[in-house]
């Protein structure tokens, strides 16, 4: 799927976020790029600085004079955009856009195109209106001009999310977690060992063993953590026993 | 909300990735900003070019020398991770962290870091096992290492996704959670207590302080709670120095 989502960047004046924007991609595993009349040289030593070893999606990328060119055979292009102007289109949110990615990619020949502007003027009208949506990435009223390739990697991580969702995110590397009984043999060997050590007295409870279950059952403790804690129970014991031996 | 949460970056090399922070917090409506140890002048040309009007954020951010400096009045810590190594922690992706900051940040006093390490080798063992939590960016497997900003730009943008729509997650803890700072104090407690009762050698560690502090902030502790386990804390090394006194 991410094999088929064009970032299309038009007009940029830094070459340093064409690296940057390379970086953003191969990092979330897109890798391909159209630059639609660049303002600047795109292969500079800061372009190669900034794409940190992502400098061949800079190579690989398909250099054109017009969006049209670029986005040809699209299926879908969405434009970057600050809220709409002159005229409403409809505007999606980053979130919104990756939900729609897989289906919108079902078909074997589909292809998305993310479209970004200018630096500093970001797309024109006439760009906006050759696009199906509008996207806005969620900012602060008060400063929302984002940096090229920070929207270009918020967009992308928006795609690999999408592309990953299905399987979500592997849980942590899980070992087996203590079982009701083991547990219970725990809360019995921590309240003899509280006991031992005349922390606990059983005739005014005081809510204590509740209290220490509550916030043990919390943590779902791993069967190898479980035995750690009882290892500290025998040592203490151990240390009272003694105690009471030297009396 | 958002004013409670606080980037945390470790030993940064380039004054352009703190500029660049700067931007992306400054985007996403963050403003609190704490640098620990870096390895460069934080504010030269490069921050404010890359920090292009955000760099109020630099001059008003906190440098301090360790990260417990940084972190010590925060409930919920969250360092920013390759996948975990010798150790399994916690694990989230950035869309979970964003669930869950709401119910995090409903107390008023609570507060959230998220911490960054430095630009080569990202943070250490010892700082992540300081961490409740460890949120991992999926990435290209083949090319995973995100540049500084642009990591702080993806944590950022769920940080305010999670403020505009906020999903219905956990209600807020009722008690007050225990800080950072009291954790460690905990944890430096919980070491002397193994030491006194012969459990633990500090010459052979074996993970024993990295497998107890894992179980424990998982179950994020409440203040009464910690209080609780510090008061058998005290009746453990009561025992051990009596017997010692004894002998």
């Amino acid at each position: 799927m991410l094999e088929r989502i064009r970032i299309v960047l038009i007009g940029t004046s830094h070459p340093g976020n064409i690296g940057g924007t390379a970086r953003a991609m191969h990092n979330m595993g897109l890798s391909d790029l159209a630059l639609v009349a660049p303002r600047c040289e795109p292969l500079t030593a800061d372009t190669v600085s900034r794409a940190s070893g992502a400098d061949h999606i800079v190579h690989g990328a398909r250099t054109v004079e017009t969006l049209e060119q670029a986005v040809t055979d699209c299926t879908l292009v969405v434009g970057a955009s600050a809220r709409s102007r002159t005229l409403p289109w409809p505007m999606i949110t980053p979130r919104e856009l990756g939900d729609r990615l897989p289906a919108e990619l079902a078909a074997p020949d589909a292809r998305v195109a993310l479209v970004f502007g200018r630096e500093d003027s970001g797309l024109t009208n006439a760009e906006l209106q050759r696009c199906h949506a509008h996207v806005h990435i969620p900012t602060n009223p008060d400063f929302s001009s984002l940096n090229l390739a920070a929207a270009v990697q918020v967009l992308a991580y928006e795609c690999r999310q999408a592309w990953l969702e299905p399987s979500a995110m592997e849980a942590p590397p899980s070992q087996p977690l203590a079982s009701h009984e083991e547990l219970e043999h725990y809360f019995e060997h921590l309240e003899r060992a509280l006991i031992a050590i005349g922390f606990h007295d059983p005739a005014t409870p005081r809510q204590l063993m509740a209290r220490l279950r509550r916030f043990t059952l919390r943590a779902r403790p791993e069967r190898m953590e479980l035995n750690i804690l009882r290892g500290i129970l025998t040592a203490t014991e151990q240390q009272a026993e003694r105690r009471r031996d030297d009396d």
